[in-house]
């Protein structure tokens, strides 16, 4: 990739936590974090995941240090026992705990008109190393502020929502102001469909984009494929303009009719816009996926505007009573086949009196298939217009992927539909 | 948390991405590491994300080796520029990449066969540090394994699926026979609904749980709140033992009419579970949810034995037409109200002769809110036997989590009625 030497403003990350390094949850707060640092011309450059442990901690903050120009951390802040982040700071950075005694007030205050005893637990929370300054004074959120060799370190709590608003708050205001020569970044992402990652990468190895200042990625999602393009300059305008120029090409190598839109524009965002401006309704009918379907069209604000409404006809007798699905067809064909799909699309359509339904009727296993109609085996039908178009599909790998890659197949349908 | 100096063979990960220091991708590699390695009695001690660089790369070996007695590397083994951890393994373990002999002339021969020409690129591939050995020879996988200082080092791609082949097929194999003695571990989630985490944590504060082995921790999920215990002992049964008398306390403690499942019983695998011992079909209507209810109900394996239909009624007239709610309810009260709720559950219930509905209307926002009924605004309703009951709640968040709050909490008003 190129643009890596780019004059970022570098940090490091720490998450503490047992819950992590044993599977229990994902580290979504790296997550969250990369990605509101990168918006603000931030970037991490390293993250290290440690357990609750103070010895693991301290040793960590040590090597962090040295290499950061900022350090956030985060969990391990809470009053309990399994909560040692501070202690190994105290001792990482020999700064004693110290009781800050205006919070012990507040929190006093607070417990009392809660009618609520004092505890050690209590008083804990009252205490931060030496030098440093409570982030949230008088709410009930932990997260303190320490400038240790100049390095500012944020240490803010595990629990997602609480560490979001003093990220939104604290942190990224203060970073600003003690970095206020970032450079400008952008980066896109260019959603491509019915098209695989090997084809797109031969196709976009034909260019030279080295010269163009942007470095390229791949990375493949369910059901589409993502281009990413990342830009540093000195200006928003000088991004943005690199980026257009390498969208254009991206474009012209992979063909306008593969990309179906850029960074949040996911396909139900799109046809949503699309069905929208034709002032078509939309009805579904699903099988296989469930309501995943329905869920995805759904899950786009404002999609009432144009979403009628979804049949979740997961038994025979359902495709027969709300869709109008011939008995004889379900018995001749099977309930997974191009007539039974065609079938729903058609019924959904006519039933709801809208100008465009979608089915998916499948084999989402981990049982029913065989060897004609293996687990994995889809149809997904588009009625719109004068046309009702069934496309057969096969799908790998478990339950859920087989389900989300098909609802994908029928969005994809629509697209194609009112792009065409 | 207790247990943490347990003899467990604990190593570290190494994942190189910028993809994930961007924010583009989540770390589901370290996620799926972690579990699989905690089930088989190893532990990850800690995780490092670097970027595709070579001094970063060999920076965290250096590191990494001595405090490891395992390592696992993912990423940047592919063949473009961008894949830069053979280079750094040559330089951060003074092992100079060589051509595999074998391995070149399989690749050759593939090409080949395929028609296609030879490059550098391919050439890169058939190279490795001096003293590895390829984990999947001939196959279009790279990844190695390399004993540095007695370490077990394994070097996998950072694809999911190819990551995963190898992890299961070489990895744990291969570390299975170097460290036979490994402590029995024992994990368990206790999964607790309609309990906020505060009042958990305080009904199980009144026991001493240092004598019982066991570790507990908290979780907040969407909707619920997941009490984990983890035990490591000498042998599965002493850890089973130790588990299940955690359990018998924290059940105890909560009251069992809070637990709904453990580990991966989910609500829907319970209410599945449940509806098929007592012979009932259901049927849900959703509104605000869009699909998410019946989505949850029919990813269980399974689900069509109980699991009738479902009626995405997002449009008032799919409310009339599919469900008979009468026209004048949705004129006097709205269509996010107590009464349509009840109607839109008994519509369901009557037009598809199943035992038990489920009905969710509300305001999902983020718009469509009103003083009287703001935004996260939810009715969600149960007809079974002679009962409908319906429920007002009131969530909070971003549109995706009130959905997800709003089919938890259909769900569990289902459980409650199948339990009562």
């Amino acid at each position: 990739m190129a643009g890596k030497k780019a004059p970022y403003v570098g940090g490091s990350l720490l998450t503490i936590g047992d819950e992590i390094l044993l599977g229990d949850i994902l580290n979504t707060n790296a997550h969250h974090i990369a990605v509101t640092l990168r918006a603000h011309g931030f970037r991490l450059e390293r993250v290290i995941t440690v357990e609750d442990q103070e010895d693991a901690i301290a040793a960590a903050l040590h090597q962090l240090l040295p290499v950061s120009a900022f350090l956030i951390v985060t969990g391990g802040l809470g009053p309990t026992d399994d909560d040692r982040t501070k202690h190994a700071v105290a001792r990482a950075f020999s700064r004693p705990l110290e009781v800050q005694e205006e919070d012990l007030r507040r929190l006093q205050g607070r417990l009392r008109s809660a009618g609520r005893t004092w505890n050690q637990h209590v008083h804990r929370l009252a205490e931060l190393p030496q030098g440093a300054t409570q982030m949230a004074p008088g709410q009930p959120i932990a997260g303190f502020l320490l400038e240790h060799h100049q390095v500012p370190c944020y240490f803010l709590p595990g629990v997602p929502h609480e560490m979001e608003i003093l990220l939104d708050e604290i942190v990224l205001p203060d970073l600003m102001r003690r970095f206020p020569k970032r450079p400008a970044i952008g980066k896109r992402i260019l959603r491509v469909q019915e098209m695989m990652e090997t084809e797109i990468n031969q196709r976009l190895c034909r260019f030279d984009w080295q010269e163009t200042g942007v470095a390229l990625g791949y990375l493949p999602q369910v059901g589409e494929n993502w281009v990413t393009l990342l830009a540093v300059g000195q200006s928003q305008a000088e991004v943005d303009e690199a980026l257009d120029k390498a969208e254009a090409q991206v474009t012209a190598l992979l063909g306008r009719k593969h990309i179906s839109g850029r960074d949040d524009e996911s396909l139900e965002v799109v046809v949503g816009r699309l069905l929208r401006q034709k002032g078509w309704g939309l009805a579904v009918a699903e099988s296989c996926t469930g309501g995943l379907l329905a869920q995805r069209i759904t899950s786009v604000p404002g999609a009432s505007e144009y979403f009628e409404r979804g049949y979740v006809t997961y038994s025979n007798r359902a495709k027969v009573e709300l869709l109008g699905v011939p008995a004889e067809l379900l018995e001749a064909h099977g309930a997974v086949s191009h007539a039974v799909c065609r079938a729903m699309a058609e019924g959904a359509r006519e039933k709801t009196g809208v100008e465009a339904a979608l089915a998916v009727t499948g084999i989402a296993g981990p049982t029913g298939g065989s060897p004609k109609k293996p687990v994995g085996t889809v149809f997904v039908g588009c009625s719109a217009g004068d046309q009702t178009l069934v496309k057969r599909c096969l799908f790998h790998g478990s339950r859920e992927r087989i389900q989300q890659q098909s609802a994908h197949a029928a969005l994809t349908l629509l697209w194609r539909r009112l792009t065409s």
